[in-house]
């Protein structure tokens, strides 16, 4: 892990971490189904490719990169095309696969990454490594290895998990990756005005600073673009906000 | 699944998704007893046929189709007569055929399927799923499997779910399901004025913008009405709305 | 079950169910300890005999008859002397026994129910199916099955189930019944100015519309009597109300 | 049993129970430690003594009786006095004996109360039948078991039990007993204005009215002392109340 | 038990308790960690010594005595020159050996008491009690029986529980203890204007009338120092106060 | 343990702790991922070492100390010099190790203090002690031994530990460590006004006072740095502050 940023080129989210990513980082993504981890992850890779000239890989458990392909051009990112050129790779494989060709020096992830020159990564989920092992302990030690084996290719990598809470209070982590990772990222469901909006926050940024607002987010036309703060709401992190009194104050009487 | 949309012709709905679901996706309703799930499916079937001219399938794991034809009755729609046109066919079944005859190419239900021209599937209900297995992953397996068939099939689903919430805090989801589908539909029990309201929510769509307003709806005479958002509301999705502070003062002192 | 309305004859809940209950349906009645379960029960078999001429059958689990006939007395309902003619039968029995003579075709409680003309049945209580089997995909087998060869009699039941909330906020249904009647009631202790009122709220009612209040309701001296919404009360659902706040600023400084 | 009353003779409880409880009846009492169980029972025993001429018997699985002879002096009330004069009993026993005893024709409990003529039983605690068994259902049946042998005795009994909840919200009964006796009567602690007050609270009354009000109670140098309602405060049964907004109005700016 | 008072010597406490405890009494002090119980215990105990001529016995069970002498000699308690004069003795024992040298008539600790005349017992603390079992109600007997060869000895005690509740609302009791002693005093954390404060709160006095105000206390140079009720603040107990609206109101615009 | 102080040489908290931690103590700091244990671990041994001239050991059981030497040089912080003239050493090992070597007489951990002259320690982290055994008994009994090791070394040390919570109320501890260490401090996250802050927290400190306040801090250019209180705000430890309402009638009607 270098100083050096690698910026995901989305709307708002670079200048709230210092202009990026730590080089050879890994950076984890949380949020609620519907929240758009998967999309967030796959513009960090479509802008690495098209804006900053660097390969990239997606690892995926579960759905086909069919289903990436057509998600992906919904905003206009062109996945076939930038495989055909060598720059992107979409790959369906399973946690212990990945683990272990992630893991052996000659191991075919590892000569992938070193062939195609991968220098971005995201994997959806690591969720999925949670069904490998029950005991706490060794799954830790399992994703840490994991971790340790992205950044020794020194790859800035994505890792999406899915978080079960809709819209309750942010309570404990469900998990022990945000205690290894350099950076935590969580993606939210917020209630306002009868209205569900969405907020990004960064928890954690390892070794450099970055802004602790609370951000309102939307998936539009291209993608992520993270806005301005929640303004005149208490209450976010509870999932359901409310008026705070000044604002209440204002709104039924007007400013003094 | 294509961009192209399916109209559940249920009024306000569409309106909120882009103008229907997209073809060939599969999305999950979910609620408490009494919400209106099984009506919400029943009017997409009815729909489809009466309006768009899409067979529709159904298929039930505990109520038998005499039940269907009685409770669809209720809103005029006349459920014999369609099967008789063979247009719908409600199918009362289990889990683990169902999972079987849809998997296999020559299975009773892509036969089905394929021999009525079959558009759209509703299910009631995945919580059925559940009963079939212990082990979390290998269900989670099962419903992504059951679900790709459904996509294989190109035919656009309903999948009910009943969720054990009557009125507590939106809190986790219970189930993987959420993470697999493509659109996942929340309903709900909102206490507003000594009253019990119902409302509606579109948490995830995948591939198309939708409107997130948490809107009011209500079972009428011709079935699920979506009605306009919760004004002058906080903390609907608590179950137990409170009034907006200014809404309060205006209530209390006339509006400035 | 048919569309023909089965009135309770107790004040103020038939107007909330459009006359009555279903012809034929299985109706939940749900409380925590005193809040009038059987009191309910025993009124709508007491009125069925009484007005609507239809004789009624009572199946206690746990309470002797003379406890039953005791209690009824309280308010002026002679249930000896319905025996006597009849036009009642109360019964104690066990979970077993009563699935199984109500499955068989010439089981002793079909035959009863078809020679005296039963036509309303109260069951006291369900809670007591819950002891016989652990397995949660068993008992709502065996719920639904005794559900439906009550309605293969044609009988307009009541279902009593304890709720072990005593003033806590309604949470998640703590069995699956709720999904498989046909109609859902709950009772509840309600705090109010620092007393306990009692709330009535009708939660799901299957094909047909219903009343969405929660109502006031108290036990007189001729049993259950439901009375109007709570007013200018918020969180009733909570258990533990509070004033709304337009409600607190015009008791402190008039009405506008 | 009847609906003749019998007076507890405890300053304010008699009026919010229709002049006592019913004769032959059982009731629980259930708070948390220090909140005045016990001498809420022995009151109820020793009133039976001197005021009513009733007779009556005392089980503890815990306390020696000495412990009661001391406890019950600081109040003025000399029990081993009235033991001496065929009064009263005393009786350390286990839950296991006692139910034997009750449960013979020619069980020791039912001699003792027979000769005696006993009339009033207290039992210190029910919370000791839960050591015996783990199985909840046997356990329900063990209880209910247990009261029917008292109520064939027709003594009217006091039945303690422990709550642990300190001060948090009443939630859940943590016990199938509320549901088996014929009263239950909660005792609460109560946080107002930095100070912990008792609260006391008929939820549950068969067969006759009961007021419903949530009341403060003391011990005071004469035993139980239930006082008036809670006047201005909200969200008693939470454990810690809040000032009702009107009281702050008018505390601050004086009544209108 | 006897009703002469034992004075604590604690500034502010004795008036909340008639004076002092009940000589031959068993005191429960729970709290958090850092809240201050064993300072309280040490000033009991030391206090006993200097002021009342009551010798004293520490048995501790984690700690060694040397923490003890240093500890109380930043309060300038001098315990090795209270050992040393015979009124003091400080020893570290194990929850088995105390019960058994507790039980014993001649065993070593009633031994201990009678040749040194031990007053006044620290225990340090009946938390590590529960690591000797796991079934709870063997556990309950083991604690009572433990506290009834305190009682016999005639020793006035104070037995200190660890509570690991930090600032999270009172709620249950995590131990059968409290139902078991004379006395329980509860020393919490709690917030207030963004500072943790110190509260004290006697929950039970056996045979006593004592005050139920929820005090401020703190640990200053010479011990524990009960100071006033906590004022203008609400849900103390919370863990996390409140100002109450009357103090808002004027704290904002003057007293009426 | 001895009364002189050990200052953290951090801004802010050496004034909360009369100087500075005591000599010979065990200090335990708790956080969630991304709080800044860590650096301030770092941060404590570095200044011991450059301003105070006490060499100083880290024990890290997770990340190599390469990771260190990253990530101390962001504040400007050379370990690699510091350990390279002898004044520090960054140690990888495992918890059983390390108990063992600080236990036996000519351990290595216990040799290589007292040939560096080792005056300060920082553990990174605890929490690794709780994946050796499951026993809860056990494991407090090794932690407590490990810490009394390190006392008999007379080294003061800075004992880190995950907090799971991310915004939750403080709610228990998770682990007996609090009771056995000589101070305990809390590092959490806040919401205020959409933003997440970081709040610090010395909850008890043995033997000597320490201030009680909340207090904001950041990690900026040179490490933590705590700052003020948090002025008008209620529910700090909540983990979602709202505004006093002082705070918010001033903030709308202006200071009376």
């Amino acid at each position: 892990m270098s100083d050096t940023r690698v910026p995901s080129g989305i709307a708002g989210l670079d200048s709230m971490i210092s202009g990026g990513f730590s080089r050879g980082s890994a950076n984890l993504v949380e949020g609620a189904p519907g929240t758009g981890k998967t999309t967030l992850a796959m513009q960090f890779i479509y802008n690495g490719i098209t804006k900053y000239e660097e390969p990239g890989l997606i690892i995926t458990f579960e759905e086909f990169p069919l289903q990436y392909y057509h998600d992906a051009l919904q905003f206009g990112w062109d996945f076939k095309d930038l495989e055909s050129k060598g720059m992107l790779k979409v790959v369906f494989s399973d946690p212990q696969t990945t683990l272990t060709e992630f893991d052996k020096i000659d191991g075919q992830f590892v000569s992938l990454v070193e062939e195609m020159g991968i220098k971005r990564v995201a994997v959806d989920s690591m969720t999925h490594f949670e069904s490998m092992l029950i005991d706490q302990v060794e799954l830790r030690d399992l994703e840490r290895k994991f971790i340790n084996s992205l950044k020794r290719e020194d790859v800035t990598s994505i890792l999406l998990r899915e978080n079960d809470s809709l819209l309750g209070q942010v309570g404990e982590v469900t998990s022990k990756i945000p205690f290894i990772v350099d950076s935590y990222i969580l993606l939210r469901y917020v209630e306002v005005d009868s209205s569900i909006d969405k907020a990004l926050l960064v928890l954690k940024m390892r070794g450099s600073d970055h802004q602790k607002d609370i951000r309102r987010f939307k998936i539009g036309g291209h993608g992520v673009e993270v806005e301005a703060k929640f303004s005149g709401r208490e209450g976010i992190m509870s999932g359901i906000t409310r008026h705070s009194p000044q604002d209440a104050f204002v709104d039924a009487f007007g400013k003094k």
